[in-house]
């Protein structure tokens, strides 16, 4: 039978409809496909290439095509570019080898849309670049574009991925975040209820394409969109890839639990230089980013030790992020001891791979069926929705047990 | 029941035989021991403490009785004051206050016994302190002087400890590390053949007592001791406690294996200055040591990445230890990222609890009819006896199930 | 002649006024006096024990009396007894020891006062320990205490010392920091024109004692006060004592400055658990303290690279202090490389034996006749008054210059 | 005059005779003196190019040719895409546009020679790329060689460098160490006598060029070299480039000694994964190398803190260098404080632009007759030959005296 699966879905092909398609991750995601395609590269970063995985049919990565939107006029290519020569990653052979294939995905991106997103990411887009409107003619405006993206590349599915920059926190009153609410307000000629990501969401959702919500941003993380997910029978996930200090966290903070390691304070200290970094500058987007962050120790604990997270600009990184964590824990006899790290990576390459994956098992979750908040993919997110599990081991346990009980 | 053998272990009281009972670990154990009786630490640092093990009747520390062996004449409160004046650790009250229980733990502190231990270690001792003989007749002694430390005291059981000094790698030719031939020599006076790790392990489960092996030294790690064990039917756990560096490697590495990152290097420099670090200093005795700390990464990835661990005599940080790992990965598209990482912590006061928690639960292992190699308690030690398990959560769900499958 | 001076200074008696005699510094000050007089400690940490000084005849250690005011109602011993405990310095020994010593210099404290202090202060003190009033009556009462001071001690000359907490910055308009208006602003029933730093300067000054501002407040810092030392020929110096991480960077810019490698950003993040930490932790007061750190770059470097000091509250560091600084600079062909540096010190500790030093070279300057700001002891301070010079090593050889001179 | 001087060098054509001519360090040189003529780079990194360098004329960078010897046969392109590959560091556009100057280079370079060089290096060597044959027949090739460089060239003089691999210690007894001694060692048909750096830097002297041991080998450092320098007249410089780990000692310890703060113990621990490194994994080259690096701390403190310093091959690190320096020192009261620093350059790229330096500054001693060690260039030394001077600010010091003292 899986056998049989497999087969069907050889000839499968499923979009990937970017949002923020100009960004550093979703360049990565595009041209880690095409070298994955042409088998350029390793396996490297991507959870979906362990053994454990080969129990389930996954997507093959030919099979992705990639779109989306973006709310700046810029391209694919000059992006590589930039990753290239400021950041020093990715190779140069790669931007002049997939040219043709990136000049495809070109074709298939669209003005994107700015609503409640807050000054720093407003000041950051192209005016003529983003397509503007109220609720309801926004929603048809994502649906027909995804139509469309969907009828030109001979399509079967859409992941719709959130990969676009932090939204600054937005309240929604309880009424509009219920579902009749929303269904009220996105029929109407409304403005100001929600923020871009819930909008995408709704659309995506509605339009029957599962949903991934890779930023802090709310996105589907409200009552209204719950249910609806539920009603069309589509699985979303987020929030917030958990990529760096985060993951690190929920690795380590288990240690300090299980050896009855009191910690006292645990600082982080996070720098980074790209375009992520200059909207977390602005303190309204950085709040949303610092309480996706903040979950973590607490619930891992049991307790709330003294902690900050901190995030700044420092615009010589360029990709690069930098975290220093200063741990300070009690030993035997209540001494004072302490554990830092320095976690240096490169961001659009350490959020790229978990993409990737996650497309790969939204798709799979809808082609079987499964629908709401896909909690068994929390070891993804800093903030996973609906799901109390903030331990990575833990955490992927419930995604070996899913994969079990998926093979056939 | 639990209650009934909750009621029984009330007034049972269990010997603690330290060998190198001199040292900064058992003085820490000891101290330790007192402050707890005395309520006046926190559970810090204590596996035994956490919630799980309420599932399962251990002994108090009400009831622990120290004693042990040394190679060099000392005296506990020299060494306490030593580590408070030298490495700012436990409080000067504490020197002060358990002044008198300790001279009662003076009094069960007899001369070890050297033998293949190495120039290192054979050196720092007093000769005049040290028991000397052949095989036959130091285990004699040493069970003499067991016997002697259970009477004088009443004790009901003793619990044998090895937290003395790394001692080289000594060869043992197959005949003499069966169990016949082990027989054999440890009834004649030869001397050559073991070195004291061994020679210990063998009087102390030949006697009846369960036998911790905290160090990398040989211990109880031998054929023949292994089926002694098994016909006297006694537990003994080991190998090497694993504080610090090794503790985090297993701890780390997993995340790096289930985030599918080739970890290309992982170095690792330690850093400390007691005496620990002083026979470590010679290159036969670290070679032990390197030795106990090398598998964890290889086993728990499944490859052999570029690794060195080094370890350092730094007289001036005393009982303090450093370690600076830097791990060298690669990321998405072969990307290479680093994590480094600085512990700093008390030597002493890191193996302390450690060392208390596997006297409780190696007394509930005697206690219950376990014996042979406690693998169920491979959290513990950085190169677990019989076990193949070296990731450290992976060791800690095996802990959990054995508490939860003698819970009453 | 040296000689005869030295013989003069034998039985010169002089007075150490400490404002914030409370605090940790004052406390290591008045121990850290009392362990040189009784040779239990070197001379680690101290500028004016080494070599070059023995040029010139400097106050003995024994000749030191101390007094001051503070603005909590608290024990020298109670504060040398928290340090001991929860910082794990000061010996036991020292407590004791000093025991009879301390409780003479505790008849010397009295209420400071509380002007303009910014609400974190405010909010520390012990309203019924603080002296209030008008301007002219604080001067007066801080002279008239002064006066007993000297009186009940028999002492030949005072040195005011400000290590009392950082205030918020504080506007001070352009008449009343000229002499004249400084004047009648202090001859008046004024409240509000300036913080208690400034009051405590014109107040030493003005009664003809030297004055250093080891804080970043305000203090002597105006042209006014500046004039009044000309008038009444008294030195003073300033501001912010130099400990860490500025000491570090005055240090270090120089070396990229002259091998010519670009810095792109300096990136400090300070965490400190004390008194001083919680002030900091204040917004307003922060923003004095950051303003005192900046120059040191832009000055070194001659241009401004990308620099953040950050500084927050980590109650468990107790009196210890950590920097982690992150410097991302241009190599060869513009290749980006990277310096990082983690200083770990006890803050009250680094502060103390500099105070001591200034203490000592201040009533030289008295001694010699020198007024005005000493720019020749800027080596000491993170923003020196008057002084240009930002680069440690050319500090330190004005000050060598100076001493040299003054060599009879 | 100096306009004179400025207009009669502009047509000086200097040869760069680099020993180990296809390594890391000489191509990027090369690359990088190529960038400077192009102005496709700043002038980051080169000392020479810092304002007070304007008060003498050195050579512009378009006037150096540049040639050598290696004993392996390989490509300068080879070496600059292996860097571009493996350690991401100079640009794709670099390699394209200076293929056709670097093809005029590569005509300039022969087979270097072996003697007395050790295992590692051996090894590494392709033998039919290396001169063999007795000593002055060696000397007779290079010297023959040199000539043809000059002669193809029109050069009118030539500075050599050796950056090939550090040598093994060779012990020279005295007599072959002597002048006289050397004299009739090099005429003979002897062997076994010096290794090749003392080989090279005789031949060089004894033609008439200015040499520079950027390398731990022992070089000119031997008593006759020097009899011969001051006999023909020429300058020599050396030991060792002070790149980073060294630079920093340099830098920082003299903050130690002036703030009277006693260094306990200063750790240094090393990892890289070039050529450099590879050769310095054996034991015999890497104790040269250490031994170059041991004097910086006990002349600059004056006395001798505990240290170590480690360097170890990491293959994946390519040609970037990580240094972690552990540095314990003793504050007020005798109270133990730590400073931790992480180095990370790319270990070509931070010795290329010295060499660039020393090239200029050598070729400006040889124009203006200076012969013999120029102690003046020490700050560029971790060994610095025939001066006492550690201290990196004073040793800059000195250079900014001679360039003064120059200056017309």
């Amino acid at each position: 039978m899986q056998q049989n699966e497999l087969q069907k879905i050889k000839d499968k092909k499923t979009g990937v409809w970017l949002i923020g398609a100009y960004g550093g991750i979703s360049v990565c995601v595009i041209a880690g496909a095409m070298a994955l395609r042409a088998k350029k590269c390793s396996a490297n970063g991507l959870v979906t290439e362990l053994d454990i995985f080969k129990k389930i049919p996954l997507l093959p990565w030919d099979n992705l095509v990639f779109g989306g939107m973006d709310i700046r006029k810029y391209s694919i290519v000059d992006t590589l570019k930039e990753l290239h020569t400021n950041a020093s990653v990715l190779s140069h052979d790669m931007i002049t080898d997939y040219n043709w294939q990136i000049s495809e995905v070109e074709k298939n991106i669209y003005p994107g849309i700015i609503v409640n997103c807050g000054k720093a990411i407003t000041e950051t887009s192209d005016k003529s670049f983003v397509k503007d409107g109220h609720l309801s003619s926004l929603v048809a405006y994502i649906q027909d574009t995804l139509e469309q993206f969907k009828k030109n590349n001979s399509l079967d599915d859409i992941i719709v991925v959130n990969i676009s920059s932090t939204e600054p926190e937005f309240f929604i009153p309880e009424q509009y975040a219920a579902y009749e609410g929303m269904k009220s307000a996105f029929s109407s000629n409304s403005y100001e209820k929600y923020p871009a990501s819930v909008v995408y969401a709704w659309a995506a959702i509605d339009a029957g394409y599962p949903y991934i919500n890779f930023t802090p941003s709310q996105g589907a993380n409200i009552a209204g969109i719950k249910q609806l997910a539920i009603e069309r029978k589509i699985p979303y996930s987020g929030n917030d890839g958990k990529t760096g200090e985060t993951l690190l966290k929920s690795v380590l903070a288990p240690m300090f639990l299980l050896r009855n390691l009191e910690v006292m304070s645990w600082e982080g200290y996070n720098i980074l230089g790209n375009r992520d970094g200059l909207i977390l500058n602005d303190p309204e987007n950085k709040k949303t980013k610092i309480r996706s962050k903040a979950n973590t120790l607490d619930k891992i604990l049991g307790y709330k030790p003294h902690s900050k997270v901190s995030i700044d600009m420092v615009p010589s990184l360029n990709d690069w992020k930098i975290a220093w964590d200063f741990i300070h824990f009690k030993g035997f006899l209540d001494t004072p001891m302490t554990l830092q790290f320095m976690w240096q990576g490169c961001d659009s390459l350490l959020a790229a791979p978990l993409v990737l994956d996650l497309i790969r098992l939204l798709e799979f979750s809808h082609r079987h069926g499964e629908f709401g908040a896909q909690t068994q993919y929390s070891c993804f997110f800093k903030d996973p929705l609906e799901c109390d599990e903030f331990d990575f081991r833990l955490q992927f346990f419930n995604l070996i047990n899913y994969v079990s009980s998926k093979e056939n």
